[in-house]
């Protein structure tokens, strides 16, 4: 498939078909993951796939109460006044709240991980972030890479970071080693949704030319 | 072209040819970085374009003394001992040290940024990060487009991190706003280097099934 259709329509997936997701084209996704660049080129990450009913379903649970905390706290604060009235919020926020009582649903969940103990300068000893935009771009280029590959195979997927408010739990639940940390939980399977080309304001209001805010004049 | 060859073949480009990129090429690689998904769909980010030969020898000054400083810290604390023997660590080093000295040769340089008043929940009144993750899974995955649009289109990146040593300089150079956050330091060119496939661990060494550790067994 094409490297320029891919990127323009890869979208949120967030309803999924019962059809498991085969181990070949999952080996796809995940050596795509391991492309992407790391600082020192360490490969920091570890993705753990969780195909197990039980624990997608114990998960599931945990989003679901975090999903409702951070709706509530949004709500309360008006946090989303910013972008309430732009076109794609209302149905944005619907098919978000409906993932939340439904990722178990999801065939496959990858837990993707980085590993503090793995970068170097980047942590210190007791692994605490020195720099967490260098230690984070060692991991969230390979979620990126996987949700892309899986869109060149027609698998969805949605880059979510909701399990942030339930990590102890994710970590015990999936054995994760102290060292290492889930940044991103991204479902996985075949899309309900089709795949179509995405909305976004254009270039011309998003990059400047030499300093912030002046005009990128394209010829 | 392919997207798995895109993907397969995006390497760290570190020397870059004299021709000028056109205003073409430019806008495509911004518009596909601008496909990335982001927390609540707003798009918090802005890509200051830095092409100026001043702007771009004063950030190459900047550059350069943080790679010093690093690179030294690096030694003191031999903070590098576990990647020191991988195959590709000592020509990765002494190529990432001549663009340390050679950064302002390329013909543009793109820093990419996260904007903390366009984060809702995500960012406290103060903008300080609630979590840093969901922030940076906001622009990260823009600016991993970046570099693989650019692949497509023959265009050499590398994704720096180095540049949050000098934040403050680096902001008053180009204007950036006091709520915006510079997360990547991207140079951009035609490749003097080739392409060529990248070399990673194999995916059974990086996933598991259902568990930290436990085999992904492929049939």
């Amino acid at each position: 498939m094409d490297f320029f259709e891919v990127v323009d329509t890869q979208r949120a997936i967030r309803r999924f078909r019962g059809e498991p997701v085969g181990d070949e084209v999952l080996a796809r996704v995940l050596s795509a993951a391991t492309r992407a660049p790391s600082a020192r080129g360490a490969e920091p990450w570890g993705f753990v796939v969780v195909r197990d009913p039980g624990r997608r379903a114990a998960i599931a649970s945990l989003y679901r109460q975090a999903w409702e905390a951070a709706d509530a706290f949004t709500r309360a604060t008006d946090a989303d006044r910013d972008v309430r009235d732009r076109p794609h919020y209302t149905r944005m926020m619907t098919a978000a709240g409906r993932l939340a009582t439904t990722l178990a649903d999801a065939p496959v969940l990858i837990v993707c991980c980085l590993d503090h103990a793995q970068l170097g300068p980047i942590a210190g000893p007791d692994g605490a972030l020195r720099s967490p935009v260098a230690a984070y771009a060692s991991i969230l280029p390979a979620v990126q890479n996987l949700c892309l590959a899986a869109r060149a195979l027609g698998l969805g997927t949605t880059l979510t970071t909701l399990h942030t408010a339930f990590e102890p739990q994710l970590k015990a639940l999936l054995a994760i080693p102290p060292t290492v940390e889930p940044v991103a939980l991204v479902p996985l399977g075949w899309p309900s949704d089709r795949f179509r080309p995405t909305r976004r304001r254009p270039v011309s209001e998003v990059a400047y030319l030499d300093a912030w805010g002046a005009p990128l004049l394209m010829h």
